[in-house]
């Protein structure tokens, strides 16, 4: 058993710096789950790990012991099933369109996704932003769903990984939330649990992201994929920018008519474009399809992918037509550019905040479309960007644009790729 | 208000290695006694200050809160109080010895104490050797004895500094005790508030102190004395060497007789002679006495400082006679050298551990005798040390004493002075 005095021990050991054994940590995990140590004990452990750090093993090791701290699905052993995670960004509709273009292609998937958290969307809330959507879905139902249909978005089940749930409240409460390690055990041990026998890691970076240095990122999806592995799971990673909003629009209802209207091949943003076809192509991979490219291609041309999406949605309890119905408020201004020049910054959390505020006080259908990308060239008075919602926030809008006198290159989109 | 939001942007702050105003450290202590905090918090901030450090303005700030914390002694004004205090050791009789002998030297001394901690000894457990002496004296009668008889050893107040009793027990706890700062702000707000106007410190190194490296301890002594005076109170600390033993005796009664034999003058260990006359040195400089060092050996040859001892021991309840009484254990056996060479290393801690659970087994009386020093060249067979108890413990003693081929020079008592 782990008492008070071993975890002081444990505590002091990843202060100084050290490593600690596998076993220490497998330990850990469900005496603090029995309530053997206290909040204050693991905070300082915590904290200890932030800044001290922890190994691939020792990551390895608590991922493990929080799968093993609830329920988890066994990987089917007909078909592969796939999952995608995003570690959270702006106008980042990837899930909605990808989920259904890689079961189009003939691959299971099975999402668990999560909500807004801080200026970053939910796939949740967006999906739940059709009328009738359920995603609070039972295992087994998230299960047979996938099967039938091909594909399903859900919330974590609560019988799952509960000690990443209290880990993280703690973690939230004492600000030990910044930790590579950390991070990973509580990504990787959800995916685990959820039973996906391949997983896709998209690591945002930039000013809208969680790890704002790329150095960072590339280490995050590179424990992560490796984490996966050991778990007997494929897995494959890419870190993109997020250094301005993905897609063009902020907002749950105004990100689901995006995901609709790119699968039905209405429009298309650019970015968003290459970076879904992008998982796509890793997920199908990972699942060994025969021609990838050929496959993505037909099923988006084809209106395949887009059916998919509207079976999916049925499946999760969409009322008839409420997808197609779905419109912007009618309540619109535009932002316009203040001066001549090229856009070179987007303060990319300020969107996302003001998006949430926005439908907040506005309700469905409010947000921003963002209509300038960084490296444009602007005239006074060119759109910047389209406000939906009741509040005057035009200038707030306009002050997260930064428009300079010289050109410059811009960044790519999908900065680094871990393959193995 | 101090909120639980504010306290996580406190903590991240920190944990990313910012200095806190001075404000918010005078804020958080209030509000975590008041129960607006919780320990949580509280315990990943603590040891965040481990992993990132306080500077002198933090620590300064931190001290402060502590004394604010409870009630506190004035200065008196008539004259100077001294009080002195080591940060631990074996065999460190210092206390019982200068405490009286600056008192003999007509400057007075208000020393408030502690208990046994770890594999060290406690100046108030010692004391309690002497049948009848109490040291929970109240402020009052505290200062009332200093006043009359110009010397008192007690302990701290409960209605002192709470607040750094509930910090130390969690630091405790949760592995968060071995930081600069926080130890400093724990030392000076204890001293600040016993209402010393001038205050020696004697901070050990070595392998039988908590501050094993010499460079940490010089830090921390000129830290505390650098906050000392921030108070307006005069300071001055030492660096001394806690690689062996100071004395000879280790063990309460043991410890307490050694004090008594060394102010009569029947046996005086070299070692604990030089720091006693570097402290009590000190002591009278800070005071402002015209002549320390004639003032000094005139109250060792006297008498007087022997005689003050059994005035300050009889203030506190001593039986008549009862230090003159005190006898070691009569069970001793004699741990010998087991072949030739030179002793060039003390394993401090295991001999002041060995000597507690001597004391815990076989009662008053029972502890351990040194009887070598590091440097010394030794035969087969001679003596290491005397142990007086119950416990066959010769084997473990003999471990602790490192016999080497080569002779070299033995470490200086006095590493360093911090006067200014």
């Amino acid at each position: 058993m782990f008492t008070k005095a071993a975890m002081r021990r444990l505590i002091a050991r990843k202060r100084d710096g050290e490593a600690l054994e596998r076993e220490a940590l497998l330990a850990l995990i469900p005496a603090y789950m029995s309530d053997a140590l206290d909040d204050a004990q693991m905070a300082a452990f915590l904290m200890a790990c932030v800044l001290r750090g922890l190994n691939e093993e020792e990551t390895a090791a608590l991922t493990q012991a929080f799968v093993a701290s609830g329920e988890s699905l066994e990987i089917a052993s007909d078909a592969p099933m796939l999952d995608k995670h995003s570690s959270g960004g702006v106008a980042d509709t990837t899930s909605l369109i990808v989920v259904p273009l890689v079961a189009a292609c003939g691959v299971r998937v099975g999402k668990l996704a999560g909500r807004a958290l801080g200026h970053t969307g939910g796939t949740l809330d967006k999906l739940e932003a059709v009328p009738g959507v359920r995603t609070d879905l039972e295992p087994a139902r998230f299960l047979a769903q996938v099967h039938d249909v091909g594909c399903a978005i859900a919330a974590q089940s609560e019988r799952f990984v509960p000690a990443d749930k209290r880990i993280y409240a703690l973690r939230d409460a004492v600000a030990a939330v910044p930790s590579i390690g950390l991070i990973a055990a509580s990504i990787v041990s959800k995916k685990i649990a959820g039973g996906a026998s391949a997983i896709v890691y998209d690591v945002k970076t930039g000013n809208g992201a969680f790890m704002r240095e790329p150095e960072q990122a590339r280490e995050l999806a590179s424990l992560m994929v490796r984490s996966t592995r050991s778990f007997g799971r494929k897995a494959y990673a890419l870190v993109s920018d997020m250094n301005e909003p993905l897609g063009a629009s902020i907002g749950a209802t105004l990100e689901m008519i995006e995901a609709r209207d790119f699968l039905r091949g209405t429009r298309r943003d650019p970015r968003l474009q290459e970076l879904c076809l992008a998982l796509a192509r890793a997920m199908l991979r990972l699942a060994e399809h025969p021609n990838p490219d050929a496959a993505i291609a037909s099923a988006l041309a084809n209106g395949s992918a887009h059916a998919r999406l509207e079976r999916m949605l049925a499946a999760q309890g969409a009322l008839p037509g409420a997808l197609e119905a779905l419109l912007p408020s009618p309540q619109r201004r535009v932002v316009t550019a203040p001066r001549a020049g090229f856009l070179s910054a987007i303060d990319t959390p300020a969107l996302g905040e003001a998006a949430r505020e926005l439908e907040e006080h506005g309700g469905p259908g409010c947000g921003i479309i963002v209509a300038a990308r960084i490296g444009a060239r602007l005239q006074t008075g060119d759109t910047l960007a389209i406000v939906h919602g009741t509040d005057a926030k035009n200038l707030e809008i306009q002050a997260a644009f930064t428009i300079t006198e010289h050109s410059f290159a811009a960044r790519p989109l999908i900065r680094d790729e871990i393959t193995r």
